[in-house]
């Protein structure tokens, strides 16, 4: 099926916005500019008034974690996870895997975003059914706890995920290896998970030097710092690692990063949110690694808005390092977008370009915060927010057009999802 | 005229929410809780699935710069005044200082916000105008820049500003006098301030201390930092003092903000955006400092979206402290709306309490971001975004209506602003 996007402004990967038009051919961006004459299209969209970017990717979160939303803030970490998130989690079942996860779908594209690298579980196959009953692509990982006694039941389920799901929904859900963090996972438990997920050649998505108490258990128990002590695992030798957080990093840290091209994912809020740290981003990308963004998980965010994530990879990075050219919009967006697909490791997703996926977003520019019109996108980054995003399409496949969800039935998943998390938490 | 808000969730002083109702009478809160008997309404609002809470007060804006909204970002500050704003800003005439403040209102409205406090000028009447036309409350001054050549007239339009419209709109509109800041008015200049406003019994609005480079250029001309250099003019000596920014403190400064009880606006935003740095600011709550939030002018953040500084402010100080307890919830809530009135000069409002003024935002809560309902004080300033604000009173009268403005022409004032700014910056 042919869809054209007619007259809209489009972010390019350039960095220019101009008025043009978009041709969609199934799954794929045909080309962008004039409309050919021989353009046949089934559907067109009218551009007028639109912005049309890159869907967001966000590169790290926890989707089912919405039921968690503002069930317990202003808290310290520890006190946080044990006495809150640690015992609500371990009521879950089957059904609020989904239900959390289908809370995500609908938030997520109503915010823009097309793609998400999720962590967690039990129950992955729940958030994969929930992919693909809303449309949307995601990179899927079974978190791997290994300090606790069934940490290799939890290795076999990520392989079961691997096998049943990477190429599932006409391509749309790829799998990774969870192992969950350097302090949840002994070096022999690493050693395995970096054996079993090279052995299927799959990629590795875990968290990383995200906390100084993290860094400070590491060095106590191992006489070295998170990123070497997981490098002589071999984990960072398989075929790539998504690194989450990254906020407490020296020298060596940043070696390792470069040597293996490991990809780090922000989650500027949720390290706000902690009082995690803030990571050193101009840097990373000042060395060439590839830096995306994730919201983490919506019980420390306490949201999944990737525009949100944007204005603060832009913001924080300004006021933390006192330059106000730190982190410039459009490379916000490119880490919310381009940056993001490489990240989780997709390819031919993340940019308007002829021949990479249609996940796109339309932002309809009709609101206070997009007058007057003078740079598209330093409004869409600066001014604008999540709910000025209008239409969205995924693999060429429209999931929202003009604010109505195509999907999903936001009524219904908003029951259900409140009365699991009323269970959970009650 | 009485108003009845019927079945909200209602956020009190204590910060309870409550399902309640809100008794209007005229211009104010008769009563929260149980409907009285012989309360006759005019006008019932359903509250069902609303959250009530104190209109925002927005401490510290400049409305008509929404004009130059996206004209220049990612810049070193003095390039970005010298060559893109001062010279734009040049060329305002009456017609610029109106629509621009419209627009400012539209946002404002939409977004949640009751009152300002704005500093800007020439032509300040435009924005008492616009002020009127909204149904919004504002406190006004004249910016005054005493190194320029017309410092004296423009003391003199901040007189006539004060004499014509302090008390007006039914008593919406205050004035203060709003010597810019120690860097652009010398000590005599601000002593002939000092005294002019303090012969007519009015406040000052000053921005503080904002930058290093502030400090730095006080301390070489004068001996001193800019808080004893301003105190030695007497410009604190007056009625009150509203400081914006209060970014670069050391412990005199401290002690003459309270020593003269001067209340604090805080703008994370803005000091973000510019790199300006972070204020100290949960020292200076727990000094027992009034401190409010602003967003500063659109220029330099790019909105004038309150619940979003109210959110940075949470969030900024809990990763620049590392204490995730640094600014709760309800502190940050309270920044933004009790603190915020108590800052600019207003007894009376920014709470929602029997005899307070009906300036009171209901926030929608049938979107993603608000489910599941743990705790809305939460869900408010973490997850929702200003989008959710669906109706606000200012007064006790209506200004938008289930996202319907009510005061104000949306489409034209969209026109004419981006006409404004098209001749201001091309
Ligand atoms: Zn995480
Ligand atoms: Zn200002």
């Amino acid at each position: 099926m042919k869809t054209l996007i007619k007259n809209v402004y489009a972010l390019l990967p350039d960095g220019t916005t101009p008025l043009t038009n978009i041709m969609i051919d199934r799954d794929k961006i045909a080309s962008i500019g004039e409309v050919p004459e021989d353009f046949r299209a089934a559907k067109v969209i009218d551009g007028k008034d639109k912005f049309a970017v890159p869907g967001f990717v966000n590169a790290h979160t926890h989707a089912s974690m919405t039921l968690f939303r503002s069930y317990a803030d202003d808290m310290n970490l520890m006190d946080w996870l044990n006495n809150m998130i640690w015992p609500a989690e371990a009521k879950m079942q089957e059904e609020d895997i989904y239900w959390g996860a289908m809370l995500a779908a609908v938030e997520m594209i109503e915010g823009g975003t097309t793609t998400f690298a999720d962590m967690y579980g039990p129950y992955m196959e729940k958030v994969a059914e929930a992919t693909a009953d809303a449309g949307l692509r995601a990179v899927l990982s079974r978190g791997i706890i290994g300090v606790a006694p069934d940490g290799d039941a939890k290795i076999e389920e990520n392989v079961s995920l691997y096998k049943d799901f990477h190429g599932a929904a006409d391509g749309r859900i790829t799998v990774m290896f969870g192992p969950h963090a350097p302090y949840t996972c002994p070096p022999d438990f690493l050693k395995k998970v970096a054996k079993t997920a090279q052995s299927l050649g799959a990629e590795v998505h875990i968290h990383m030097a995200e906390t100084k108490a993290e860094i400070e258990q590491i060095t106590k128990a191992y006489g070295k710092r998170p990123f070497r002590y997981v490098e002589e695992t071999g984990l960072f030798d398989g075929k790539g690692t998504l690194a989450a957080h990254c906020v407490h990093l020296d020298e060596e840290d940043i070696a390792i990063i470069k040597k293996h091209g490991i990809r780090v994912a922000h989650n500027p809020g949720s390290n706000m949110k902690l009082a995690s740290g803030v990571a050193p981003v101009p840097r990373l990308l000042k060395e060439g690694v590839c830096v995306a963004l994730g919201t983490d998980g919506a019980s420390s965010n306490n949201n999944l808005d990737m525009l949100e994530e944007i204005n603060l990879a832009a913001m924080l990075h300004k006021v933390s390092t006192l330059d106000p050219l730190a982190v410039p919009a459009r490379t916000a967006l490119k880490m919310g977008t381009e940056y993001g697909a490489k990240a989780v490791g997709l390819t031919g997703v993340g940019k308007l370009e002829a021949g990479c996926k249609a996940d796109i977003t339309l932002f309809d520019m009709n609101s206070a915060a997009w007058y007057p019109r003078n740079d598209l996108a330093s409004l869409l980054v600066y001014s604008a927010h999540a709910d000025s995003a209008s239409t969205v399409l995924v693999d060429g496949k429209v999931l929202m057009e003009d604010k109505e969800l195509l999907t999903l039935d936001k009524e219904r998943i908003f029951y259900e999802a409140q009365k699991c998390a009323e269970r959970l938490t009650k």
